[in-house]
């Protein structure tokens, strides 16, 4: 459901739930996965298509800062932007909120490797590389 | 920590619970998985080199009865019981404890069928089915 | 994304896929939550606010066949319907299909007792079993 | 299994891949959780008391830095030490290797915060933070 380009929103499940009874905090990192999978797929297509061709993108570092739970049934909008793209890395961040008050939850950053099939590091695909340069946010 | 064949223990994890205060339902079949696992170890070997070797076990056929809930931090009792084996399907029983009150979890079973890397049914490799069947409970 | 009463949609997200690149089967109990919830939300409403009202619904039951594997990226369909009401428990049917290619995946089902916050077994909220009773499927 | 103070050794779940054929990203921070939560333990008891006590510790900030895979049915060690103890908060660092080669996987830090059950931000338990205090690494 984007709202715009780069805007995600999805509903908290039980599942992601832990007995704090708040957002169990590692499921953040999935959510940041989904939110830059919507970005690459309106940037670009869809991420499966670039695993397809033999490079896969593998996380080497992330950091977060949580502000405020999550609950059960949020309605939660991730905004993911490109920070910055290099050969063979891309640096995403995002920015987690309440979809309906408005709430910040948390604030994350991951940098991505590209990988061939033979764990070797390698370039990123050119277009897709190109597709994110446009994006990065000045 | 296998106490005796076809026994292993886990301490519940933070990750497990959900709001409920309880352990979430769908854990309990990553621990049926780890109870076959160390059982299919103590049997004939990791089930890693069963994958190595060009064969896969998926899970087509899957029942759990609930009795009582698993909370955090609990230590975990899974005996796990081989039912059933045929050329191609392998059906395990499971009983899930609370390894220090001895109360009963949950009772499961699981059929998984033997598939090769091109997606294709095929037969359990001869002395992994061996080894199954002289486990076999009667 | 509901298309109509008891359907909704989902997109397999990379967490859920394990190493036989397919999507990991207790994921699917996690799938099956959100059909019943959004079932409930269509019915009566949300599910977030029978737990607000001091009852909480509890899997004792759940049972599944694998027909086919999801991957990443499908676009999955859960239809949702309810087989049995009674004082106390209720009965979910789900079917699981691929929604492009309408491929079967999966058909499951699962029993859930109603629970006071101090864990005693107590009856369904009068509104919501009336909601799901009108709903059981003939 | 803890072979020395704050070193806790775990097997790589089959739920924990995922279609790269490694540990999906994020259960590292599950088990940095099972890191702090054993030495925790070591130090002065089961972060369970903790919670029932009335005060739970929220990640607030975490940070990961993956340095080669994890992978199914790997052993791996966790060793955890304590970098900073304040009044109202606790920073720990994780290591994560392969227990088998001494490969180092990861290294991650993450910062938590006392709550009460309200929610709002309060002191450490005073045992639990003299405890940390003295396994702070110099």
């Amino acid at each position: 459901m984007p709202a715009s380009r780069g805007v995600v929103e999805l509903r908290v499940r039980y599942s992601e739930t832990d007995q704090m009874q708040v957002v169990y905090h590692a499921n953040y990192l999935v959510w940041c996965e989904i939110g830059r999978t919507e970005l690459i797929r309106q940037l670009w297509g869809s991420y499966a298509d670039v695993e397809r061709s033999g490079v896969a993108l593998a996380v080497v570092d992330a950091s977060l800062r949580f502000h405020a739970p999550a609950r059960y049934d949020d309605l939660v909008r991730i905004t993911t932007t490109v920070r910055d793209v290099k050969s063979r890395t891309v640096t995403f961040d995002y920015l987690l909120e309440n979809a309906t008050t408005g709430q910040r939850l948390a604030s994350a950053s991951t940098t991505l490797i590209a990988f061939t099939r033979e764990a070797a590091v390698t370039v990123l695909p050119a277009e897709l590389r190109s597709a994110l340069e446009q994006h990065v946010t000045s």
